[in-house]
């Protein structure tokens, strides 16, 4: 790392700690909605050169670009909305009370305040929804927490061109890009930065988990990682509406090249037989990069590779040599290397299996997911109630009859699970419970009114 | 570790891991409550058996130890009433919205599911409270979490009979008693448990953390560790109420030899030889065990020595040769170390500041802290309110004209706060919302009425 990348460095991380989070300098949640209505105003007034910047960095779509943007400005203000109604700002008050259990109860009033300066590390699939102003730094502006932003070099140039637009909008201080593997990894170890934003690869993500938490001060580090999706159809799921799960999977498993991290590469059948014979695969668009698109021939080459694994059906290749695979086993053959592989792109893999007994062992052995689907009766069977069970446990969203691409950004949304799908199992990082991530609670105990922060004063507490 | 205990760890993990978290079979809030409560009973029938153990084991008054074990099963009693009220497993309901910002959303449903098997560290300071039934452990079971709780030895038989007595009121597997490092260490790393409640010391919690954050799953530690809670004397506050602060301080600082993690062992004041003029100690009771006997000389010792340290008053030493003592310093003069050194018993380190920027720049050097404590005016001074911005910014719970120790179990309680205060600094230990360490949001998506986990069917939901 050049002298000059880390002077720079640490110009932007003191003035990330020079903001004040708490006492009457700091931002107020009505101050941080208007932070991030200011900031989607001005990206979806940048739209016609932001798109085609995308477009370029990325291959993805147009049409598909315009909509993220969308979705990306649509969350900032939900967000800023849900800030303005005191929704994020959570606080309990706990009256005194001389006859309490544990003894005479004092005045006891919990709020909230920001962790410190947030790093970001962005992704490079979603080039707006999950990059520099992506909902690791919206939840983490909407918690009013400093945002370092780690750029993906997948789009360079969409980045830089985003966060000017970002920081021109913020205060001093809450809002800076770094660029390099280098300075990303010096801010991880500042203790000036208090947490951590990650979507991308499981071991790109354990390698920056470990040292967060092996710093003098470990920090929270929210990783959402590596995910397979789980799907499961049951025996009378498969007789009610068969040729429309066929159909159902195909189009979220190839939907944009299959590079979602909920892309559903994985499917228990009761039948492969049946269930592969109305399978085809169409030559998928162009990957987001050569690196993905290396990694994925390396990952489906391991599936393969696997005993007991085979290849049961793949399409036409794209320009750049990439075909979609399916490849095909039994519970009873499956290797549990096959349940750890993401294959991030066109690619999945049809499991059959026996009874409802060896169904179950089998989803027992899945290590954690973002999402699991069901697919059953359209009012549930047996089986759909033991794997929703099972699912349950494993999972961070479950779904029934409906299939994971496309995450909602809502209030009861949840995108993480148990690693490895995350490293922080009871976060989520998509929709309004993000916030929680940035923000920590304090209780106020025996305050007289004037000093109380002022979502707690008794004329604004929501509570008992 | 003898092939007996390996054995027998096994064992009680196994019957951990094969409880039934979700589904038709998995114990419902109501079950649980069931539980809390019949343990309390149990507890409390045997008052007269537990209390002379504890005693014999601990050196604590049995005064005090009549007091702890009512708070530790009116705190089990308080999640039970909560659990029946569906408190304590939030549920969200986002319906279907065609025209919605990120695309038409689904039916989305979030709740509520157990982690897993818990293990939980004892402490020794609170026999009752912190211990085999307390807090962690009672807030793991209301989640639904099988506990496998490590003994401390500073009271083995104690731990064996209250554990006798939970186990027997609880379902197969959802408790057990282990004794000793090793199995400890070796159930810290089994895949089967899925996260830690530990309180103790910083450098004891710290080697744990280590290890629960490099398996290959990860888990989360919730670690509650040291605290020196500071506590800031306002020039204003002391003119006010000068005597009135001294006698609060010094009750609060020796309360129980200054066994708790609570204690308020440093603080920073306008006139230090006006504030020590008053400052008379008594000779301590006996401590818990010649272990921490010896960590309060050695602790004590290392303040000492440092340089710009003065002892300042020092107290009759009690049959072990303990004394309270209490050290001053200035804010000019004040070795970081002082601030990072807890005292675990009865001492303190008096601080005098000169002008407010000084006060301020200080408190912005104090390490993560359980509490800050703030005396100023009635109605709140100037320099009160710069104290109280600075601490909620590295404190778990700040209290104004109120001592620290005594932490009342409650809904609104925050007993946690930055590191080295807390591993877990998002997360509390004691009071209601310490049930949130346990349980991982899981959101429904699109599901048919009768595959929904009771409390998400629309009859029973609550929000939006």
């Amino acid at each position: 790392m050049s002298k000059d990348d880390m002077t720079s460095l640490d110009k932007v991380l003191s003035a990330a700690a020079a903001v004040p989070l708490t006492g009457a300098r700091a931002a107020t949640p009505t101050d941080r909605a208007g932070w991030l209505d200011a900031a989607a105003d001005a990206l979806d007034a940048a739209a016609d050169e932001l798109i085609p910047l995308a477009h370029s960095e990325s291959h993805l779509p147009t049409a598909r670009l315009t909509g993220e943007l969308k979705r990306t400005t649509f969350q900032a203000r939900l967000f800023a909305d849900a800030l303005r109604t005191g929704a994020l700002t959570p606080s309990r008050v706990d009256p005194p009370e001389a006859n309490w259990g544990s003894g005479p109860r004092p005045d006891l009033r919990r709020g909230v305040v920001p962790l410190g300066p947030v790093l970001v590390f962005a992704a490079s699939n979603f080039p707006f929804a999950f990059s520099v102003f992506g909902g690791d730094t919206v939840s983490a502006l909407a918690a009013g927490c400093p945002v370092v932003v780690k750029a993906h070099p997948g789009h360079p140039e969409l980045s830089r061109r985003t966060a000017a637009l970002v920081a021109d909008v913020l205060p001093e201080g809450m809002f800076a890009l770094v660029e390099g593997v280098d300075p990303s990894l010096a801010a991880l170890r500042d203790s000036r930065i208090k947490a951590v934003g990650f979507t991308g690869s499981t071991a790109g993500g354990r390698a920056l988990y470990d040292i967060a938490v092996s710093r003098p001060e470990p920090i929270p580090f929210y990783g959402e990682l590596g995910s397979v999706n789980p799907v499961v159809v049951t025996p009378e799921g498969w007789a009610e509406r068969g040729p429309d799960i066929v159909a159902g999977w195909l189009d979220s498993l190839l939907l944009g090249s299959g590079q979602f991290c909920t892309n559903p590469g994985l499917v228990f059948v009761p039948d492969a037989d049946s269930f592969l014979a109305s399978v085809s695969l169409a030559e998928p668009g162009r990957m987001l990069n050569s690196r993905l698109e290396e990694g994925f021939r390396a990952s489906t080459d391991v599936v393969a590779g696997l005993l007991g694994i085979v290849e049961a059906v793949s399409g036409p290749a794209n320009e750049q040599g990439v075909a979609a695979r399916v490849f095909r086993t039994t519970v009873a053959e499956l290797d549990p290397k096959a349940l750890e592989t993401e294959m991030f792109g066109p690619a999945g893999l049809v499991v059959e299996y026996g009874s409802a007994q060896e169904l179950a062992d089998a989803l027992g052995t899945v290590p954690g997911q973002l999402t699991g689907s069901v697919h059953g009766t359209a009012t549930g069977d047996a089986v759909a109630a033991e794997a929703v069970a099972a699912l349950s446990s494993r999972v961070g969203r479950v779904l029934y009859n409906q299939w994971p691409t496309g995450v909602s950004v809502s209030a009861a949304q949840q995108h993480g699970g148990p690693y490895p799908a995350s490293t922080s199992p009871l976060t989520t990082s998509v929709g309004l419970a993000a916030i929680e991530r940035f923000q920590r609670p304090v209780a106020f105990q025996g305050f007289p009114e004037s000093l109380l922060p002022a979502e707690l004063r008794t004329a604004d507490s929501r509570g008992e």
